[in-house]
């Protein structure tokens, strides 16, 4: 874990505590990364209760009700899967806010559409949901890591707004 | 993420490869951390489908089985819990294989009979169950990095023999 996922857990933490609100995560790429940079911070079972690693298909379906036909259309690496992880994972959690990571860490399972480093996030905050996708560089680790630091710093970033 | 735990994930991916087995985690403490060590290794996908996040009791129930009773009589931090996390998930992922964790990482939290750094570890392996105790010194950065190590090196212990 980074430094920097470590502080951005922790101002995450601060700003959920000010609202009183709860947060939960569902993870395929990142495989735990983000439940455990959350929890780095002393006191974060105040705002976070459970999270999600649903790394195959199967487990995307049965843990957060994503739909096996927007699998089947989109792909897992897509807006529309990480927009239903995000919004499976505040109800099952029955969290306020919620942020998912669906993408390709390589160094395999890359193509043209979506080469290696595509990355897909879904943020849910009491029940408006938003996605956005970024392509990091570098190696299997450093695009898990790039994907943590980002996925706590955007919704940082949309809790402030 | 420690590069001995890396190290540990990818010795655990190649029994479990050739076993053709697949292993799934519950964790408390670790927050997701040894999902996100055994996804470190590419090609994890094959033994690895799902884990469990459950930092609170009402996650454990919920996500796991485990009791209500088993929570209120021995605790959190405990061999009955850790146990029923272990199988709990091995049945939720249809798994061969869970490794669980729930333990006190500190700084608070700690008591005269479970200090900060006590630490339970559940094992699942086709339905047979153990469980073991540690205490780890260091905060708790250090205390759940330990953790993490020891699941998965205890887990390639038990695999072997």
């Amino acid at each position: 874990m980074t430094n920097n996922s470590i502080f951005l857990a922790q101002q995450l933490g601060e700003q959920l505590q000010q609202l009183g609100w709860s947060v939960t995560c569902a993870e395929s790429c990142t495989g735990g990364g983000i439940g455990y940079a959350i929890t780095s911070t002393s006191g974060s079972s105040s705002w976070f209760k459970s999270g999600y690693i649903t790394y195959s298909n199967e487990a995307k379906q049965s843990m957060l009700g994503v739909s096996e036909q927007t699998l089947a259309k989109f792909g897992a690496v897509s807006q529309a899967v990480v927009e239903q992880m995000a919004l499976g994972a505040t109800n099952a959690a029955k969290a306020n806010v919620a942020v998912s990571v669906s993408g390709i860490a390589g160094p395999d399972g890359g193509s043209a559409e979506k080469p290696v480093g595509t990355v897909w996030f879904g943020f849910a905050i009491n029940g408006d949901v938003s996605a956005v996708c970024q392509c990091f560089s570098g190696d299997r680790h450093e695009v898990r890591s790039k994907a943590i630091e980002y996925a706590l710093n955007q919704l940082s970033s949309l809790l402030k707004s």
